[in-house]
């Protein structure tokens, strides 16, 4: 188990890559918190992938995004957790 | 001058609605802050867009990502600051 | 089951605010999908917090964070969704 | 210049560590578009930080936050880019 991010600077401008994202992150909305997304200029987004998860799937999921055309950096960070239990006594 | 957000739940299968989405953000850039994305379930996508600007634009803006197909509920919630002048003095 | 926003504008300097609404949020840890914070100016935030859950739940903690000394402005947009079955089959 | 993400996983419950990363993100908030907040488990939050500023700046305050007590990982994931002009022409 795993939690991190997923940071991402791509070109706003590839043709098909929003809605390819967009698909792989719905196939793993398992393992997503929320997705952050800043416009920074008229050509660049940076999109910053909030991540909870088994550590094995979540880099597949960075390295098919990591992959796309379009996609000018692409960084996974994470840490390993204590699979959570959660108990909520509070 | 406005402080605020405008909360989306929207049909993530409606054909070009992503793109269309992206693309008044982006116009919109100089009041928008940052988007919250939340891959809700298989179908449905909560966006949350963080909004800072001149009241008239942000609502203008609210009105064209509510119309389009596909967006089910769509809601500006905002406040009136005074002008940030924000001399930075901490 | 409602998913929606919660949208706040509060007076960063107001002693011990930070830490009551870390708290709140907390408790509600099952209705906080996550929270998008904008440090606005040398005095003003704005905290949105993206929630999915039962309703009354939902609503009670708004309340609470909005009943908080130095929240100026809070508001809780939300909608009415089926309860999820999502069996993941895409 | 830069842009990209600061990523922490800190233990909720140390006292004050709420107040001291808010401070120091106010203080930078000149290189803070917006930070995302995950209350992961009873005692551990995530926290994202997405930056944009001079690279040496926005490394001081990484550092600064990693190196306060309950901090349990900080990571800085940056890259350069050119300076926004951002005419604004579309």
């Amino acid at each position: 188990e795993v939690v991190g991010s997923i940071t991402m600077v791509y070109d706003h401008h590839t043709p098909g890559l929003a809605e390819r994202l967009d698909k792989i992150q719905h196939r793993h909305r398992n393992e997503i918190v929320s997705t952050m997304h800043v416009h920074m200029d008229h050509d660049t987004c940076l999109e910053i992938v909030a991540v909870r998860g088994q550590g094995r799937i979540v880099a597949n999921m960075a390295d098919c995004m990591r992959g796309l055309k379009g996609v000018r950096h692409g960084k996974l960070t994470c840490v390993t957790v204590a699979k959570t239990q959660d108990a909520k006594t509070d």
